[in-house]
């Protein structure tokens, strides 16, 4: 059973309206797969498959209905970086019961700042 | 300036009311905390210094009022542990304009989680 | 042009053996595993790729000349956990000049922790 | 009782001279280090408790006899970042009966990269 099937679970978020709960499930999705995985090793070799492995690590979180993530900058020529947040492009949804909310990790360039953010709520 | 202070950054938020931004806020630190120090290594020796380590942390985080972080069974003589999300105790306060969200993170025995929740928004 | 094939990196480990060097950059590699990937969200749907990620990612390194992950206990039937170093069974080969180091880290139950150890040196 | 008063672990190592398993515990350790604390969020705030706090938490480690932690370029003015690699300034000691390894993790301009190595072993 997925932890968002039992009731035990669900009766902690009867407070929040499902737009509430849904941008707050998606903020710790966000927080999660930023501070889990920067400082992994990545270059060009491995930069697919981090991104899919990223996806599919934080698909097991609560509420998770989708994800995209993109890593840029990877280097060439068998050299290697630590991941930053700002290499991170990520867009996610969040679905509780009919509400679905965008959120997105992108590097914002005025703010020098890997910036989390709702795109919008359905 | 903080980054909260900052009109672009803030621009990102126009479409959240002040409790949405609050949970999405409160979501994000509550996630990045857990997926930054977990893993730590942890004994008696360092469990104070690692709680005010994290709380001065996350207080760099966006919007974030006031955290406080309790490790519980850090081992004693001189045996230690990696850090688990079962050991963390947090409650965490976002604040948005007037709008004041008091977050937790503690396991749940029932559930056998480390649940994040929303405890009240005042 | 990879690190290890740079003369000023070269250059920092004339005081090592053969045997010195592999069991150190072993040692760096077999702490970052750990440190870099433990607390991420694991369930048997994720186990293969996140295996396979790790390795890829921890091929970056210096001197890596082969690795093989594996996570024991990926829970079943929609749930998941937090990534453990208990969960771990990893094998790595160090490869300087002719010297090959094999290194393992696995769980070691008498000692009820997840031990980094060099298996033999060739 | 430590982890290395204990035979069953000091069994494993039966097949590294003293100063291989200086090196491979101090590369365990850097590695453990960096691939745990980069990510964290960092200021002229945090800077302090955090040096002191990745100090205390790696002590734990086997075999560290004394560890000094320096975090250049925190920002100031109430501004924060993650913290990178090339931030660290790391100097190790390991001790394994009566040898004494010397470690190092800084970062290299000539090599753009947030180096570890053995400065010396006594």
């Amino acid at each position: 059973m997925k932890l968002e099937e039992n009731q035990i679970f669900n009766n902690y978020f009867k407070n929040l309206s499902d737009r509430e709960r849904a941008v707050f499930e998606g903020g710790i999705t966000m927080g999660a797969l930023f501070h889990q995985f920067v400082g992994a090793p990545i270059s060009s070799k491995n930069k697919e498959i981090m991104e899919k492995s990223i996806e599919e690590s934080m698909k097991n979180q609560p509420c998770v209905e989708d994800i995209w993530v993109e890593i840029l900058g990877a280097p060439e020529n068998d050299k290697y970086i630590s991941l930053s947040g700002e290499m991170l492009n990520v867009k996610l949804k969040i679905k509780i019961n009919n509400t679905l909310a965008v959120l997105k990790l992108k590097y914002i360039k005025e703010l020098d700042y890997p910036l989390m953010y709702v795109e919008e709520i359905l």
